[in-house]
C-alpha cells in the first residue's frame, strides 16, 4: 500500500425528502446564487422544493449551465457573482452544474490575471467561495469531491481543476430525484460511476486489500441494481444504492494508497471535445480497447475482478482476465451503451491521430505508470473505432 | 436504506515514516499538551519521533492514561490544561489515550458545573479544544471518529460521550508502530475491529447493499491478514491493511443508513467494569451468545455473512447462520482469545443478574430494535459463562 493523505469534509445529507433541509445548511445572511442547467429542475419539482426551502434567504439565479460546463457561460455567471456581491453558491444539478460551480467557487476568489489561468496553470484552490449542492443526477461523484472538469468550446478543450478548498460544504442526496431522469442519462450515470471505480482499481496489485474490496463492492452493487434502476427508477432501494455507489465511486476513498490509471478518461475527454459524445459513452468506447491493449500490465487485477465481480471461476489468469473484459463490454451493452466510436460518428477516421497529436503537444504520458505515450493512445483509440 | 447524515472532517496521514509530518499539522504558536499512556512509547521510539517532529513547538506532557481511561486521572490532566493555558492536545497512543483526549477536548471548553456532567447528562460537544492523534495501536477507530468511552473506577462505570466537535483534526497512522505491540494486544485489536463491524452489520436486512459489502470487505480483510499480523508484525502489507481496516471499521461510514446493534458492547463494558477484562475479550465472550440468543432476528444477515465472509455454501439459511456463529467463535480462538466468561474469572456467578440490575436502573433497552430488555441481557450473559 502506498502512503496517502485523506480528508473529505463534505457533509452528506442522504435520503427521502431531504431537500427541505437546505434551510438548515445555508447561513441565513448569505447572498446565494442558485446555479442550474437546462431547466429540467423546473419540470420535475426540484426547483420548487429548493425555492420553498430557501424562502427566507436572498437568492439570485443563474440557469443554462450546459453538459460539459462551458467556460464562456461560466464567465457570465462569474459576472453575476461579482455584480450581486454573492457570498454562497448552490448547485442544483448533476456533475456538470456542480463542476461549473466549483470553477466559480475558485474564480470568485481568484486573484490572478484571468480565471482561465486556474485551468491552464494548474492552480490549486486552497479556499474557494463556500458552496453546497443538491444532486439531481447520480454519476460523477462531484458532490463529494474537490475536482472539476471544464470545457472551452472556443479551443475544444476539456481541462481539470481542483484543490482542498473545493469540497462542497454540504450535498443533499435524495434518491427520489432519479424518478424523472431519462433512461439514457441513468445509463450514462451507471457507466460513469462504474468506470470511475475501474480507473482507480484496474492497475497492478499493490497489496491494498481493503481498497480492492471496497472498489469491488461498488462494482458489484452497480451491477446488482442497474437493471432495476433502468426499468423502474421509482424503486427506492435500487435508487438509493445507485446514488450512494456513485458518490462513493469518486469521493477519494478507494483511490487512497493505490495507483490510479485515468487514461480512459483522458482519451474519452477528447472524444467528447471532438464529437460531443456523452462523457460516459466515451468511457465505454475506450475501456475495452484500453484493457486489451494493456492486457499484460493489468491481467492480474483483471482476473481478480473477473472472479470477484463476475464470478468467473474457470480458466487461467489470462482466460479470466479476457472474460472479465468481455463481461464489462456486455454490461455496457445491457445498459444500452454502445462501445465503438463508429457507433457514434461516421467521421471517426483520423481521430486516433488527432488525439495523439494533442497529447504530444501537451507532453502527456498516461496510465498508472505514466508509461503510455501518445502513440499508445493512438493505437488504443484506433482499436475503439 | 435509512436516511442519514455523514460528515467526517478528520485528516488522515497514513503510511511509512509519517510521524515526522506532525510538524506540518500543529500550528507553530500552539501550546501543546502531549498525552500518552503507560510509557511504552518511550521504549519503542515513538516518543522520540514525536518530540523530534515538535522540536520547535511549546510542548507540555501528561503520561499515565490507563487502559479504559479513568476519570480521576483525566481530571489531573485537565488541571494541567487549565494551569498551563494549553491550546492544542496531542494524543499519542491507542484508543484509551485518544478517548481520554476527547474527553479533555470537551472538558477544556465545558461551561457546566462539573465535567462529569458531560458523561452523565449526554452533553454533545459541538466544539472542543482542537486535538490530533498519533495512533500506536490499531483497534478502536477512535482516531477517525467523534466518540469516546470513559471509565470511573469510583463508581465502576463506563460511559459514552461524543459530538461533532470531537473529531481529531488529524490522525497520523504509521503501520510500522505495530512491530512493537505485544501479540496479546494485536489479538485484542483484531477482535475489537472485527466486532465493531459486526455491531453495525449483524442486524436485519434493510437493502443497504453497499454498506453490507463494505462491512464484509473489512471483515474479509481482517480475517485474511490476522494470521500474518500475529506471526510477523513487521510484514508491512499485513500491518497496513490491519490498520486501515480498524479505522474504517468505526469511522461512521458503514453505519450510515443502517440499523446498529451495539448490545455486545453494552454488555461487554459491564464485564470490563466488573472484572477488568480487556475490552476486546469481553466482546468475544458476549458475541456468540448474543447471536445464538437473537438467532431468529439476525439469521438472514448471519447467513449472508456466512456465505460472503466464510464461504459457507451448504445448507439452509438456519444452517449457514449457525455455521457462521461457529466460524466466528473459531476465529476468536485462532487469535488466542477465549470466548467464555469462566475462562477469565472464577467469580462469574451472579454476573448476569448484576448486569441486568444495572441496565434496569439505567432504563436501558438494547439492540437494533431496542427490544432487548434487562432480563434478555441476563440470559445472554449467563449463556456466556
Amino acid at each position: 500500500m502506498n502512503n496517502f493523505e485523506f480528508k473529505n469534509p463534505t457533509k452528506i445529507i442522504f435520503g427521502k425528502d431531504t431537500i427541505e433541509q437546505l434551510k438548515n445548511e445555508i447561513p441565513a445572511d448569505a447572498k446565494v446564487l442558485l446555479l442550474y442547467g437546462g431547466g429540467s429542475i423546473k419540470k420535475n419539482g426540484i426547483y420548487d422544493q429548493v425555492k420553498t426551502a430557501l424562502a427566507n434567504v436572498d437568492v439570485n439565479e443563474f440557469g443554462g449551465i450546459p453538459a460539459n460546463p462551458e467556460y464562456a457561460t461560466l464567465m457570465d455567471a462569474l459576472k453575476v457573482i461579482k455584480d450581486e456581491n454573492i457570498t454562497y453558491l448552490l448547485a442544483v444539478g448533476g456533475g456538470s452544474v456542480i463542476d461549473g460551480t466549483k470553477f466559480l467557487s475558485a474564480a470568485a476568489v481568484f486573484e490572478g490575471d484571468t480565471p482561465w489561468d486556474i485551468l491552464t496553470k494548474n492552480v490549486r484552490t486552497e479556499k474557494g467561495m463556500p458552496f453546497g449542492t443538491v444532486l439531481t443526477l447520480p454519476a460523477t461523484g462531484s458532490e463529494m469531491n474537490s475536482g472539476a472538469v471544464i470545457t472551452r468550446e472556443e479551443t475544444k478543450e476539456k481541462l481539470a481543476m481542483g484543490g482542498p478548498g473545493l469540497f462542497p460544504v454540504f450535498s443533499i442526496l435524495d434518491p427520489q430525484v432519479i424518478t424523472s431522469i431519462p433512461e439514457r442519462q441513468l445509463a450514462n450515470g451507471l457507466t460513469d460511476a462504474f468506470t470511475h471505480v475501474l480507473e482507480q482499481y484496474m492497475t497492478y496489485p499493490i497489496g491494498a486489500l481493503l481498497q480492492d474490496r471496497f472498489a469491488e463492492s461498488i462494482l458489484q452493487t452497480l451491477v446488482e441494481v442497474a437493471p432495476t434502476v433502468l426499468k423502474d427508477p421509482t424503486n427506492y432501494q435500487a435508487a438509493s444504492n445507485f446514488m450512494w455507489s456513485c458518490t462513493m465511486a469518486l469521493n477519494g476513498l478507494i483511490q487512497k494508497g493505490v495507483p490510479g490509471d485515468w487514461a480512459i478518461h483522458m482519451m474519452g475527454h477528447e472524444l467528447t471535445a471532438l464529437f460531443g459524445i456523452d462523457h460516459a459513452r466515451t468511457l465505454a468506447v475506450i475501456t475495452p480497447s484500453h484493457y486489451k491493449y494493456n492486457f499484460e500490465a493489468k491481467k492480474e487485477k483483471l482476473a481478480q475482478y473477473g472472479e470477484r465481480v463476475w464470478n468467473i471461476t474457470e480458466g487461467s489468469t489470462d482466460d479470466k482476465a479476457y472474460a472479465a473484459i468481455e463481461k464489462t463490454t456486455a454490461f455496457f451493452h445491457e445498459l444500452g451503451i454502445d462501445t465503438k466510436l463508429s457507433d457514434y460518428t461516421k467521421d471517426y477516421e483520423g481521430t486516433a491521430e488527432e488525439v495523439a497529436k494533442r497529447f504530444k503537444t501537451r507532453g502527456w504520458k498516461l496510465g498508472e505508470r505514466q508509461a503510455l505515450m501518445p502513440e499508445d493512445a493512438e493505437k488504443i483509440v484506433k482499436m475503439a473505432y
